[in-house]
């Protein structure tokens, strides 16, 4: 089954633009008439069918819709992004795959500072939620300093803090599944100390993903898996 | 640390060449009576120290040496190739960071039959291993078929097939860390049920990673993350 995405709906009417208008109309010619499964990302998977077609736009009626609850527990990965656009591409995709449903990227003070393509990494989350036939949409926020990814934490139950210079517990062993968690994931660089006295102070937990050291987004994907 | 690989010591002398010899000779500018760190793959962290170096090879002399033992338990990833090549190499480079050191690729009926470059996963395997500050390489074999693969299961404890048309128990749920484990990730397409079947009648348990659905690859990390 394919579902295509748009934020674009109004009453009992909607549009494909952009990506997904070339995909459905230039890809799989679709055309006036032809049925066609939307989501709006927010919980919706739209039954409809196309009322118009032209270059620029898709318009479909809606015929019937279902709702899919969120995930009852509501987890955040904050990672400082790798130097590799492809490597937090990747981390985004997977990570979205597992079902987070946010991410934050945070710089803090040894992140190497690239220029990040938010609407690329928006883009990617769609794909990944369609992928994974998932029907809410992955907020990703990008926060320029380590203490705004601080703030960002506060409305989760659970705060892990995974960096090396540490023999603290493994997050796979501590992590409660029946309450919210918020991971931080440092930079190549790790964290210095004094962000880690500031998680500490704000009542993160120090945690290790295991013995062998992992890229920045294998981390990320790693805590994925163990959270999702 | 830099750690480089060779295959090619022997008595208290090694060689380093190809793409080892380029980083070491090329980038790094290292030369005759610098200290080195190389191992083979086996355990070995050798401390050295050049004792000749040209453009074809860098000689060292073993000055000590440490071993670390491998993991207890012995894991393999059976995974089904995905048709793009920077996808399986994502999945080769990320198990092995997890601490997976066997991985097999097989062809099943439903698999995509495109060239898998060896030579480059190999690199892989050795550059994903001096990155997480191992010192055994993982070994990739590639089988022909799904009965091949099902013969190399015969060593492992644990032995379980991921699928999609299945209500199974969750991986996560049933492994035990106690115990070495063999995990199929079928193709995008998902195993035949002939597949399924043959692989219950020789142990198999049947298994989800979740309630997303994973690409191959993914689904490849998630097994290596919760076996790891």
């Amino acid at each position: 089954m394919i579902v295509f995405f748009t934020s674009e709906i109004e009453n009992n009417f909607g549009y494909l633009i952009e990506d997904e208008l070339h995909h459905c109309s230039n890809v799989l010619r679709k055309k006036v008439g032809d049925d066609l499964f939307v989501t709006d990302g927010h919980g919706h998977l739209f039954n409809t069918k196309i009322v118009e077609a032209s270059k620029k736009l898709l318009k479909f009626e809606i015929k019937d819709k279902t709702y899919f609850n969120p995930p009852e527990i509501k987890n955040c990965i904050a990672l400082s992004p790798p130097k590799s656009a492809d490597r937090l591409e990747f981390f985004v995709e997977k990570a979205i795959e597992c079902g987070i449903l946010k991410i934050i990227l945070f710089y803090s003070s040894r992140s190497e500072r690239n220029r990040i393509n938010k609407t690329r990494l928006d883009k990617i989350a769609i794909s990944a939620m369609k992928q994974s036939r998932q029907y809410h949409l992955a907020k990703i926020d990008i926060l320029d300093t380590f203490d705004k990814a601080i703030i960002a934490s506060y409305p989760y139950d659970q705060k892990f803090i995974a960096h090396l210079n540490n023999k603290s517990q493994l997050l796979k062993s501590i992590y409660n599944s029946d309450k919210s968690a918020f991971i931080f994931i440092g930079p190549e660089g790790d964290f210095t100390n004094d962000e880690i006295s500031v998680a500490l102070e704000k009542e993160f937990t120090e945690v290790t993903l295991g013995n062998s050291v992992l890229r920045t987004e294998t981390a990320g994907i790693y805590a994925a898996v163990i959270i999702s």
